[in-house]
């Protein structure tokens, strides 16, 4: 086996080389694990201005690692789908997710030669990095599931997030006319009122904006109620489609009798 | 065929002509968007008074846009229920649910015309068009099995409900007893206690009324773990229907007796 | 029919006279409703002082309706139960949930008459004409289903329970030792630290205790996460019996091909 | 039967001697409550210094049971693996789960004696004694299942996680530089808005820290309803399998092929 063959071996998502995956995988998650914490340890001014240099180290070395990658998962993909031509081969891992999930987690450092940045920009690309922790195999198939159920259950989810939305409205609209004159400032306009009607239905609650008239708190209570039934709506659907998932998956495996090696349709 | 048919084709929410329609929808649905967005701007009263203007003409455009459907809806719809003769189909239409809501949505701008109305009252009203949101084709079907689901479930939820009112009010009266001396203000009758019962045994927790005494602390405490109790309830009533509702539908395809192999119509 | 029996159809809660029922049981709903309303406006001490005469004669109603039936329902008894002797009809009807249940509602206007009572004890044991709701045909059926539900799954949401006191338990200790010294106020003790454990886990957070330290909120941060496990297990423990409940109910009713007669097992 | 059976039996996890056993659980049961207790009581200073002589005599009566129990344990395990030699027999036990929770509740007292410890660290330790309540013979099957349920959707469990880490890294990276300038000292870094993301995604809502410009208030309300999903999520995957556990102990009762009616074992 050639080297190519070998080293497209490791980065075939899809047949995963055991021993050198586990070992690859286990080094890309904890580069991106120090990513993050690199990203939130820099927004500290006082830990940033100290160990600026530990940061830039970092950065260079999880750019070269990356860059290093994405380079070598271009040069191989021609092996990678072999009934494609090498170019399309190639274009066609550029432009799936994961390709673009690549290129964009290594384009915040290459940016700033081409244009002008302002640097929270770059630093919020960085944060692509962390979808790479998806790509890791071991998550990959159970994202799969998760994934397919979502995609089932969008429409249904899609109404209920209508409802929940016609709900917001109508109870802001309501809560604006009941309490705009006990709390002019609080509940100043119907946007305010928004704002308090999301953080009660999700049953958030951070107290910064609440009801103080009698009717205003049993509108409040009442809504409250109802955040109770809008997540029990999604959470049914969810599980349903779940429930579904899993048994055609079963299913999908023809079953047959140890004894007579029928085949036996439950 | 005649214009009044391809007119009525493209008004018929069942059949739903799929090119035309869903460029209709399409508007329908930013119509509404602009709908709410102005109800909720109005409320800010420096936006108001600076672009008035705007909002009386997006309130123009869109009342002769809906009552120009609703006219039309009108005049076709002895082509949508052939079966009834044309009085018998107008009616049928103006008495149903969607009919009313498209009613209702234009109804707001005619009223002060004919009485005198709150200027809020008006706006209230114009919260009507937001349902309309939900006539659109692609959301009737998901709309049409949770409508199901909880229709079937109605029972189960009431008394579900009817625990947690039970709930409320003996909690509320034991914390009102507890809590009434150390904080006579915040405590100040089972009105009170009623609104932290709520609070606590939905997990809204504004932070507003709170126990401070021990007793009053640990009675907290229980309704707060009774309130997971009340979630998991209906998710599960919900979540059981829901699967229920799937399985059916896809039951009514198509069934037969295993013994003499002729089909099954439940 | 003698007059005994049409009454005992009337207060058979089995059979259920359907339209002499459905005119008692509205007239039940409303008498508790205004019961329930009494005792929170009661605690109001301007209404109570000025509506005095109000509550007086709301208390004497109720408890002339209410002994009535208990009499009625003793009574009849023999005629509900006719395979027992009538003395042991009438004890068995006396000892029964909803014999306990009638007694207790009437209980607190006559007890005064034999010992001193504190008038909060007899407004909580008023409390007990709202478990009346209950006892109503149309919530019966519905309350058994959730009754089995729960009987089924105690031992599940049991250790549910005890794996959530483990974790509070732990969480709080850890917490008091973490805060303790940056909030010696606060977090005084472990009862302190148990308060805030309930409140984070329920996800309620009024926000009258949380963390300031950096450990602290990470602890608090881990809680909330798990918070939402907590609430994820036993709503899957009580779906999963809900949905097995459901099934059993309709396998039970056999199933037959309408063509061949032959019993069908799916 | 030799003394040491007859202990054996009682001390035998998987058979169980109803009536010895169910007095001996009640009995650990009240210790484990009373040690707990003890643990939360000794944190508040005034009953420590005033009843110290009553937590003393709690600890040396609990030391003295549980080392009791612990050596029995060890003598009878012989008795409990029979087809182990006697060596073996006892370090499986030394090694078990079990073993370990047994040891590790006692071991907070002979510790101090070996090496010196912080009381805290001791007391932390004494928590272990907690765990005992999980090895109590009711608790046991119900335990299995739900650590069956978990062990079966760890991955899918953890892939939700992963989904939730990276939402809480985004929107506490996007809110810092949204709120950062209006609120400077409560969204200071990005470990502040991560603090803010978990209590709003777990909908805990404290009330400590809220954003207060508008864009603020539109990113938290999305990630308070997104908060919504991720109850669902895990919710749904654990109902699932649950569902799916339970129909397994049915079925791994007796199953037959349709076509030779053997018996299949799965």
């Amino acid at each position: 086996m050639s080297l190519k063959k070998t080293i497209a071996n490791y980065f075939d998502d899809e047949k995963g080389n055991a021993k050198g995956e586990a070992f690859l995988e286990y080094f890309i998650s904890v580069l991106i694990l120090i990513n993050v914490l690199a990203i939130i340890l820099e927004s500290y001014q006082s830990i940033y201005t100290k160990y600026k240099f530990v940061f830039t180290f970092i950065e260079l070395f999880s750019i070269i690692i990356f860059s290093t990658e994405y380079i070598i998962r271009i040069w191989v993909s021609d092996l990678i789908y072999p009934k494609l031509s090498p170019t399309k081969a190639r274009l066609k891992y550029i432009f799936s997710f994961m390709g673009i999930v690549d290129l964009a987690s290594i384009l915040p450092f290459y940016l700033p030669f081409i244009v002008t940045l302002d640097l929270r920009i770059i630093r919020l690309l960085r944060l692509f990095r962390l979808l790479r922790v998806l790509k890791l195999n071991r998550n990959f198939k159970s994202l799969a599931v998760i994934r397919s159920v979502i995609v089932k259950t969008k429409n249904e989810i899609l109404v209920s997030a209508i409802l929940v939305f016609i709900l917001l409205i109508i109870a802001s609209t309501l809560m604006f006319y009941i309490e705009n004159k006990a709390q002019p400032e609080a509940f100043e306009n119907i946007g305010q009122a928004l704002w308090w009607a999301v953080a009660t239905l999700t049953t958030v609650g951070y107290g910064d904006i609440y009801p103080i008239t009698g009717l205003g708190k049993v509108m409040s209570a009442v809504i409250a109620l109802l955040g109770i039934g809008f997540v029990a709506l999604p959470t049914g659907i969810i599980s349903s489609a779940y429930i579904e998932e899993i048994r055609n998956l079963k299913k999908s495996q023809q079953c047959f009798c140890p004894h007579c090696n029928k085949e036996i349709i439950e």
